[in-house]
């Protein structure tokens, strides 16, 4: 593999051009990667990572390529692969969504999906869920929790946040009588307080499932009932499938679908493993609201967006999602995978959670089985410690301790076994850990700091005991760089 | 060329599963485009177009491929080529302008250029000016007069349209004594009744070079003058090179830079010819800006913005620009090419201005010279016409009466004689109609239709006479399908 810059160089080439508001994943101890191979991925040095969370990649798209010796332009002359790939994605929905706009990416397609549903019938207000995130755009960082309640954003006028529907964290859990009632009713409150106060309901949005906001699956006949208020009200339905999209739930191509049949929204939003890294996203509507948005007499043209290459890329991921089975591989792999994790939970009472389908995944480490205290600190030290046993996990969720698992597709049991493992090995220390810990320090629990970090991947617990094969008294010794609060007793990793 | 779809067939496929308000070129007979090659397009039948508009393809990139195969994934592992491409932008670029995010769109690009400028200062008034596009998202409809007095959309309150620069159509023009500092006094103005009403602005955007907007090149001065305003008023200067950059004045790399070296804007927004089709766009701006947007606390992640996979194709359009000397070559066909044009302002009247600068040129036509009236429909015919002779061209500016030249960076000498001939004899011939339609027909001298049709690309004269070949006297009669509008002189194309 040959490098133009070494990783020094690399990440201060990074500092002086790359805006700081980008980060990188493992701030403390970046990983720079030159090469990636269905679910592993290569550093500099040749050492192999198991990749859990870049779902970007679904799998290696060699013959789509071969479109960009041919013709690359955009959408306002005719050609066979934007056609083509419409006709292909529609059959993957169901019959009423059938109209699809081609962007460059998710956040321009819930851009977009705003626009429509506000096209429809000319109301203003949006109904967002608590915790979502939808995109980096002006128009999506006001409708995003998740964004807009960690910068100095405020939250507008016209967006209602509704509860996130958690059976596990939230405000009605697995032990209500009906929580996707409960939590629906709360949609239907929002929206009379709204209509009370004069404002009108344009749309509903939600991801199928909640990925950002800790991997959380609505509980059956929610969407239902939140869609029929949401359509009494003059709204439309919008799924978010950017992030869960294209078979990732296994048994269904689009994870809205598992809610049954009696459930279809009016605008479909899709993105990220689309194009299997390739910049390519679409919405998908309705005739009724595509006719409403074009009675306005606004163009719309995007530059890029449902170009031959893209299309091209496009086919030939649905065509390797198809031929290589990979829906039925997460239906496989995910089910192996939640078994050894529910085995895990049984033995690490740091594990509060295990939810998820297929290969969406999300463990909930906590520090208290009963309280369900968000182990946010811990779950840090944890992402750190698989990456230095070359496994690539993130943490998410609003506090931080959701371990999040969405893979590339082609993932197998063996990396199931050997990532289950590592969590297993890591845990266990951990656990052993904590336990002295509460012992000697703060009630709150945490070894080294007491508040939670702001940014995503900080650096604590592990995360600077890189250098350890020179003073591996020192690795052994700490989870810390901060020497006061060294635990008294000796890790065995 | 192996077809797919029958040009029909793919039209048909359009109708049901694309939305409507994404237009075709020449909709009422859109071309099917299978195969490119430099300013060449080839369309299903073999039939080869000289490429003037579609600015989006630079040249053929076959050597950034190879990336796609090894490895694609975010920014949020270290990669040697996102830095190796900021490295090399920033070079293009004045020394300020030094940290880069990248994006997937110019819209993109620009959405994140507003949310940088009101970051800055916490203002969030923007100042744009009169028929101005600078995107398909919500937060850019908003701030292009282009698309917001199209639709139903009303400008916002916190949006000041400034008068268009235009010194052959605009308010003040090339007869006035100093038009750079009248447009810009018009901009102060615009910033103290802001001020008096307890405004803040936040930022003046605006493209190099207006490109919807009819080719219009600003006054010399103008730019300065402006940053001093909005500078003093504690906004900052956005130029808008999503269109007009990367080497297509020739002289310069950037369309601003033209303004000479005491002009540098704050964010410059960039796209389309960056990625030769790939979508990739970027967003540059000063430390000082990105140090503000960072201290908000708010991660800026784009999931694909900066891919490695983008970055080696953006490297590659760096190297051919570079090494195929096309900025050298920009000048020199663009200089012949204006040469030409002139010429034959010289012989039609229709022609009342040749504009621009390098591969960046406008043609606008009028129906009288004196008064300037905007040769609307004729514009339309012409375009048609040049279609028809496999020359792509289109029209734009408010009244969409001008004829936008912007072809691939690789355009020849050659081509641009061909180019000019066509339209010499299509002007002639529509010349001696119009001559008889003003005889004959309403005093608003349009032959067919005497209202201005809504989008861009219209049935209108010649776009119905295709079917020619079975009655050449249909076609040699009439500039239009309506035949009661049929003029009575015969056309000799």
């Amino acid at each position: 593999m040959c490098e133009l810059y070494s990783k020094q160089d690399t990440l201060a080439l990074r500092g002086k051009h790359i805006g700081p508001s980008c980060k990188v994943f493992f701030a403390a101890d970046p990983i720079k990667i030159v090469r990636a191979q269905g679910q592993y991925m290569f550093d500099e040095k040749g050492d192999r990572y198991l990749d859990c969370i870049n779902n970007v990649a679904h799998e290696v798209v060699k013959a789509a390529l071969k479109q960009m010796e041919l013709l690359n332009t955009n959408s306002r002359f005719l050609h066979d692969n934007i056609v083509e790939y419409a006709r292909r994605l529609s059959a993957t929905l169901p019959e009423k969504l059938s109209v699809c706009y081609f962007t460059n990416s998710g956040s321009e397609a819930n851009d977009l999906a705003l626009r429509l549903a506000r096209q429809f019938r000319g109301h203003q207000d949006v109904i967002t869920l608590d915790h979502a995130y939808h995109g980096h755009l002006s128009s999506l960082i006001e409708i995003s929790p998740y964004k807009f309640r960690k910068g100095k954003d405020v939250k507008e006028e016209f967006v209602h946040v509704a509860p996130t529907p958690d059976t596990y964290r939230g405000k009605y859990r697995e032990d209500h009588a009906d929580p996707a009632m409960a939590y629906a009713d709360e949609v239907k409150e929002i929206i009379e307080a709204a209509h009370s106060s004069g404002r009108k309901i344009a749309a509903f949005i939600a991801e199928s499932m909640q990925s950002c906001g800790g991997q959380i699956i609505p509980p059956a006949g929610y969407f239902q009932k939140v869609a029929e208020h949401v359509h009494r009200a003059g709204g439309v339905f919008i799924a978010d499938e950017v992030q869960v999209g294209f078979g990732r739930v296994g048994k269904y191509f689009w994870s809205f679908q598992m809610h049954g049949e009696d459930f279809v929204p009016d605008i479909v939003t899709m993105g990220k493993p689309m194009g299997n890294g390739h910049p390519m996203a679409c919405v998908v509507t309705t005739k009724e609201i595509a006719e409403a948005f074009n009675s306005s007499g606004m163009e719309y043209f995007n530059t890029y967006g449902g170009n031959p290459v893209s299309c091209a890329v496009g086919l030939a991921v649905l065509n390797i999602i198809e031929n290589e089975n990979l829906q039925e591989n997460a239906v496989q792999v995910g089910n192996y995978l939640t078994e050894l994790l529910n085995k895990q939970k049984a033995k690490h009472p740091m594990i509060g959670d295990i939810r998820g389908i297929g290969l969406f995944i999300g463990i909930d480490l906590v520090k208290d089985r009963e309280k369900r205290t968000p182990a946010t600190a811990e779950a840090q030290h944890v992402i750190y410690k698989m990456k230095e046993n070359q496994v690539l996990l993130s943490a998410d969720g609003p506090h931080r301790n959701v371990l999040k698992i969405k893979p590339p597709m082609c993932f197998t049991e063996e990396d199931a076994e050997f990532m289950v493992d590592q969590l297993d090995r890591i845990l266990t220390v951990l656990e052993e850990i904590m336990q002295v810990k509460t012992e000697s320090v703060t009630s709150e629990g945490m070894p080294c700091k007491t508040k939670v970090p702001k940014e995503e991947h900080v650096e604590f617990l592990g995360g600077r005991s890189i250098e350890s094969t020179e003073s591996p008294s020192k690795k052994r010794n700490g989870l810390c760089s901060d020497q006061r609060a060294l635990p008294s007793k000796r890790l065995k990793t």
